[in-house]
């Protein structure tokens, strides 16, 4: 097992990566012992891991409530939330209560939600159990459900007590998800260390054979590399951005073919794609990196290309994305590999041009 | 105009308190010059004062958006979140919006929760209308809805950029309100005040009278008491509960009634008087001092005792309290005019006749 502690002052907290961990009772220990542990968990991930937690949990004296959500992203509406609070009431939970957050990105960012409006807010724990969660939404604090209008429209900034990330979890992923989970662990690479994102180009294929040592190389940096742009900027007002790389994009595409029906990492592939050809056509970046983009994602068995959507319907669904600032589009670009940079100076021609060139439609008359 | 400091480092904020205030300019033209301002009000506040707002922020350049509210504690349950929230997507505002509160304390809570977690949070303004908001909900970050099982059970800390406390809005409040309001305040200096609790007692009549200065000193020190508690206790992990003196009471009552029945405040008379005579059976709190809390009261012709319920219903509704810990009931009570503590040793027998006596159930057989 390997630790790093997220900077974050009085809300600086460990993150613990490696295999066989999430039955670990010393894990749990220092922020459950003695409190009452809501397990949010659902039918997917329960049968394989509950029992683990939960002998776990008991172990340090902690009395446990489990609460099983929905599976997929669906379950990321309010329903869920008063659901979960509900029942977290007829348990008679105090504030002292921790929410134990066992599952993939969906649960983590639900639970993590109740955790921060139950009562005013209550710590929480994070147990992913998927390499996206590991590796993404686990880190940051970031927590939060859709709204009819707009994916993670509401949500709050709550950061963990403390992540076990355990890699052997990753054993019973499905292929899609650990292919779509390594979609950002690329983008970390892509948008900050140039080594690491070498070190992916040389071990892709044992990542994804669920090699251990490997996986616990890739998530631990993973988190390092988040970690520190967060510590630098905790509520996203600036740098924090970088780490949306192919974001834009990217909700573009899983709004405009419905939620659910491509996974969150697959949008990002593409998306990561198109803004590298958007950073290409902007000159900061040379077509031999563009190159090194798409073949690393083909490797990862990632699309490379966007769904059949008109280019002006990109743009329409982008206009509400949560990252728009005054009304302009902001886009993170790419200025070498490991480099990412900031821009709102483009015209609309050059976002058209960038999804052109990745899209499965047909570049509209205009 | 009188302003003071809330104290909370980079969460500090000015607490401006005046008759005519709401319509100055300069106290929005910090927050909001230039952004968008989204006004949350309803249909009873809106004719009154909306129009004077509405100037203000035009004058300092801001573009307004507004979504009125329904009207009463109803409203603050999770589809009031969910069409503010709405309505704010469909304005496309962004992170950089400010949410102002135009209201009472649930337009406050409300408005405020909305801000907390729109977007994973944005800043708010508080312009309360009434006396109970601008003595209590609008000083210490509660933001918040009700759940089906409990009052303001779902909710988040969440300090505004400022409040604008115009005492000019109180003389069109209905007097029912404003005598509930007094409850709060003085509640501020039963706990924290012995000589602010004289100085109520030797101006009760004026405040019920509306005097513009008698208003703006009551104001005023209410919010000066309350945030040095919460500057000193933030999140209510200890001292701040202290400002809950008369409140575990109050809450089972609102609830064993039914809300909005009894006004917050006018169950939180009733719940000083049973936590003064928890006090003075407790050894703590002579008789003499019990009377004037109760003298007080009546003179703002407000409860002395509590509904037709039995006591046993009280501790049913007060076992699922947010304030309870661990299981156990903890009680604010006084060691005399002006000193509150904490204490959580009392025998089921003492708390019910602390209730019996003062309520207008008669004592069921035990």
């Amino acid at each position: 097992m390997q630790s790093l502690r997220v900077a974050l002052g009085e809300r600086a907290y460990p993150i613990h990566v490696g295999a066989g961990i999430l039955g670990d009772a010393a894990l749990y220990a220092p922020h459950l012992g003695g409190r009452t542990a809501v397990i949010v968990s659902n039918a997917v991930v329960a049968p394989l891991y509950l029992k683990r937690v939960r002998d776990a949990l008991a172990a340090c004296g902690a009395r446990a409530v489990e609460i099983m959500v929905e599976d997929g992203e669906q379950a990321k509406r309010w329903e869920t939330i008063d659901a979960v609070i509900g029942a977290m009431l007829e348990a008679r939970c105090d504030r002292r209560s921790v929410i134990v957050a066992l599952g993939g990105g969906v649960v983590g960012d639900l639970a993590g939600f109740a955790a921060a409006v139950y009562q005013r807010g209550i710590p929480f724990v994070q147990v992913p159990t998927t390499l996206l969660a590991q590796v993404d939404s686990s880190v940051g604090g970031k927590t939060g459900i859709n709204h009819a209008l707009g994916k993670n429209m509401i949500g709050a900034f709550h950061q963990p007590l403390a992540v076990i990330a355990d890699v052997g979890a990753l054993g019973t992923l499905p292929q899609r998800e650990l292919r779509a989970g390594l979609a950002e662990v690329i983008k970390h690479g892509l948008v900050l260390d140039a080594a690491f994102f070498e070190w992916l180009e040389a071990h892709i294929e044992q990542l994804l054979g669920g090699d251990p040592q490997a996986l616990t190389h890739a998530v631990l940096r993973s988190c390092e590399l988040k970690a520190q742009v967060v510590a630098a900027d905790e509520r996203e007002s600036g740098l924090r951005a970088i780490l949306n790389f192919g974001h834009t994009f990217g909700h573009a595409i899983e709004a405009g073919v419905g939620y659910g029906s491509w996974l969150h990492g697959e949008a990002v592939a593409a998306g990561m794609v198109m803004a590298a050809q958007l950073s290409a056509g902007a000159g900061t970046l040379d077509a031999s990196a563009v190159a090194r983009v798409r073949a690393i994602l083909a490797r990862a068995g990632l699309p490379i290309a966007g769904p059949a959507l008109a280019s002006e319907r990109y743009l329409e669904l982008m206009a509400i994305d949560k990252k728009a600032a005054a009304g302009t589009i902001r886009f993170v670009t790419l200025e070498g590999i490991g480099r990412a940079v900031l821009r709102d100076d483009f015209g609309v021609a050059a976002v058209h041009a960038a999804i052109d060139g990745c899209s499965a439609a047909p570049a509209a008359a205009r």
